[in-house]
């Protein structure tokens, strides 16, 4: 699966049409983020592609949980927000 | 729907307990967060909540989105988390 690293200083914009951009060829992207303003910018994105989604009949939903992300060479905990989707309307 | 305000100043570990007692009885809860530090919390609190409610056979998931939230009379754009679940290995 594609996966996506956002930091607190990535454009919620830009992160939200790769979102959709990935989720429509392959229905499943992880966003992955390190520090507060990152997952807040993960987050903003996620918002955002909901509703580039949502006129395709697409309800983006995520999992949020912890993950170990190396960044340069030093092992940090970060969020990994695992990203699919439902259908509409569909019952859980 | 119950609403849990969440600040840069939540304990995750506490709103998570709060999470698992609202969904547990009310199926589904809403977080509202506004700014970054409050944001990575209700995101930590929701990542802990999912490891509660696991065993219990309920996967949570989260539809971000944007909401305004008045605070001391002002209107500020936050996040609002709806959560809800689903059983785990149901198909969408």
């Amino acid at each position: 699966m594609e996966i996506l690293k956002v930091s607190s200083k990535s454009n919620p914009n830009s992160v939200a049409g790769a979102i959709a951009g990935v989720m429509r060829e392959e229905g499943s992207v992880e966003l992955q983020a390190v520090g507060a303003g990152a997952v807040n910018q993960a987050v903003k994105a996620t918002a955002i592609a909901r509703g580039f989604l949502s006129p395709s009949g697409c309800e983006l939903i995520s999992t949020p949980s912890f993950t170990s992300v190396n960044i340069s060479g030093e092992d940090r905990t970060g969020i990994s927000f695992f990203l699919t989707a439902r259908r509409q309307g569909e019952a859980f």
